[in-house]
């Protein structure tokens, strides 16, 4: 699915070629010196756009973030980070020119992905995030006092160690006594575990914006999820925006209902961030007892917020059942037998 | 709220200036040679983004479209319009700067706006719509069968000329005989209508990402629009994105519940081309017949599109009571006594 390529630009000493974001190209970034702590401000490093952050999430347009202050850049074996300070999104992390969140709304996709996934399911107890390093699936997963285990397999130490000194406020993860932190790659640690430990498992490894239909392609990996999650035990992934122009999820929801062989559903919702201000999440459960994504059986206790510093921001259990609720066009891609 | 002054820039002969997006002065077009067709390449308009539109909603952030070729660009007494085909969304309408829709995703907008009114009352008869001058509203209207008069007051004909000639798809709802239209201004034309005359009023006058507070803060405006419903009629109005920086809804709703007397319900579904990739909705109505817009009582009959080419291709039931659950922060802001 070439024309879904995800194309960051920052940083570049060379102007941004805006006439190549139209193309399939990666344009990549040419800033890497190292892993090392900034403290400049930015206006030299984009002759065309001096002081801006282009993110090139689709051909033929960008979304453009003034910087303020660069904070960190720096290089692990994996991948770039950079972190700046936006003039109106807080503080803004960039993996791999990728943009992977703001402080102005991750909320809504940390507490979406965690929330769907863990009020499906009555009493969960041991739940796996792969990938995830910022923290705030920790954070949210924090707020159920049923789960009594937490494995974050995170495969860049790196990542981990810039969120907990620059974003303390969704790191604070971290400080859950329960979370059990595995610098391992994803794939390889869920091939490791015994067959049904986990209740639920939070996929979090992949670019947001990437097409479904690549990140889920995997039928070993599926199966390997699938192998890791007890009789009815559920995943949570992210899934393409269905405003992306070559939405086809009904493949990937065929396959994941083969593999998983319990409920499967797209939900979605805004986050501005992301391409199109929309990011889906795709929830597959095991056979087993049933689980009906819709109406969430396990609500959050507003008492009880874990380490996070208060109640959720987004997620709610109306909101929670109106993320299925599909517009027309959706429901024409998802399920094309019916109309 | 100066501070949420939607500013556009488009095909300026002197660069574009990145600098200045984040203060809050508005950059205004420099491009402005009467109406005319046009039919060049925007390549040179703009030196620092050659052949892109940059629709700087925010300050501090930006949505840039790449424009391959001009289609229209004019002006009448009222405004500037300018009409292009984009990489990506199809053509794209720009009105003094401010983006009004792409093909790509306007029927979102003009299906929410039309259908949470019409679908939420028994029965409508005579609709009014201020602005909308593409017509969107009205192919949307046409769905209705029960409608059996619409009125819709344009204060600018250039904009109707333009979309019946490049936007035919839009444009269509002018073919539904029960429209009339009224080349007048909107604030003139309600004061002038007797009391009670409408089922559904719906507003689209407005520039869609402006603040609510402002757009609906004129009593006296309110006033008109209350009374020239019928009881228990219903207004629809597009409002603030819930990601609005300063979004103050809770005083505006309080307002229209001391103006109509009936129910007053803020909603929001995505739209990729507005800031944030979402906009807002007022449903207000008048002392009367209740209305619970979260639960429609009149949908869509799938069988009859008037004018339209097809079903509604966002707009269901589902969406609709979907569209009113709301985020916690946005709870919040529109009922802090509860928090």
């Amino acid at each position: 699915m070439a024309s879904s390529v995800v194309v960051g630009q920052y940083l570049t000493k060379t102007p941004v070629q805006f006439e190549n974001f139209d193309d399939e190209n990666i344009v990549t970034s040419s800033a890497n010196n190292g892993k090392k702590e900034c403290n400049g401000t930015p206006k030299d490093t984009s002759p065309a756009l001096p002081g801006w952050y282009a993110d090139v999430s689709w051909p033929g347009e960008a979304h453009i973030y003034k910087m303020e202050k660069i904070i960190f850049q720096g290089k692990s074996e994996f991948q770039e980070l950079l972190v700046f300070e936006s003039s109106r999104h807080g503080k803004v992390a960039i993996l791999d020119g990728y943009i992977q969140l703001t402080e102005n709304d991750e909320f809504a996709y940390q507490e979406m992905l965690t929330h769907l996934a863990l009020c499906s399911v009555p009493n969960p107890k041991k739940v796996l995030v792969v990938g995830g390093g910022d923290g705030g699936i920790l954070r949210e997963i924090s707020r159920h006092s049923s789960v009594q285990h937490i494995d974050i397999c995170e495969i860049d130490k790196m990542v981990i160690d810039v969120y907990k000194k620059f974003f303390p406020d969704i790191a604070v993860g971290y400080k859950d006594p329960r979370v059990h932190v595995h610098i391992r790659d994803g794939i390889a640690f869920i091939n490791s575990v015994p067959k049904g430990t986990y209740d639920v498992i939070i996929l979090d490894a992949f670019q947001p914006m990437g097409p479904i239909a690549e990140v889920l392609a995997d039928k070993c990996f599926l199966d390997s999820v699938a192998n890791a999650l007890r009789a009815g035990g559920v995943l949570s992934a992210p899934a393409d925006s269905l405003w992306h122009k070559n939405f086809v999820v009904a493949d990937t929801i065929d396959k994941c209902k083969n593999i998983f062989k319990g409920s499967v559903n797209y939900a979605w919702t805004t986050v501005p961030t992301y391409a199109s201000g929309v990011i889906g999440f795709m929830l597959c459960s095991t056979k087993g007892p049933p689980v009906n994504f819709k109406r969430p059986i396990n609500p959050l206790n507003p008492e009880q917020n874990g380490v996070a510093k208060g109640p959720p921001k987004f997620y709610n259990s109306e909101i929670h059942s109106a993320a299925f609720c599909l517009p027309s066009f959706v429901d024409k891609a998802i399920d094309p037998k019916r109309y």
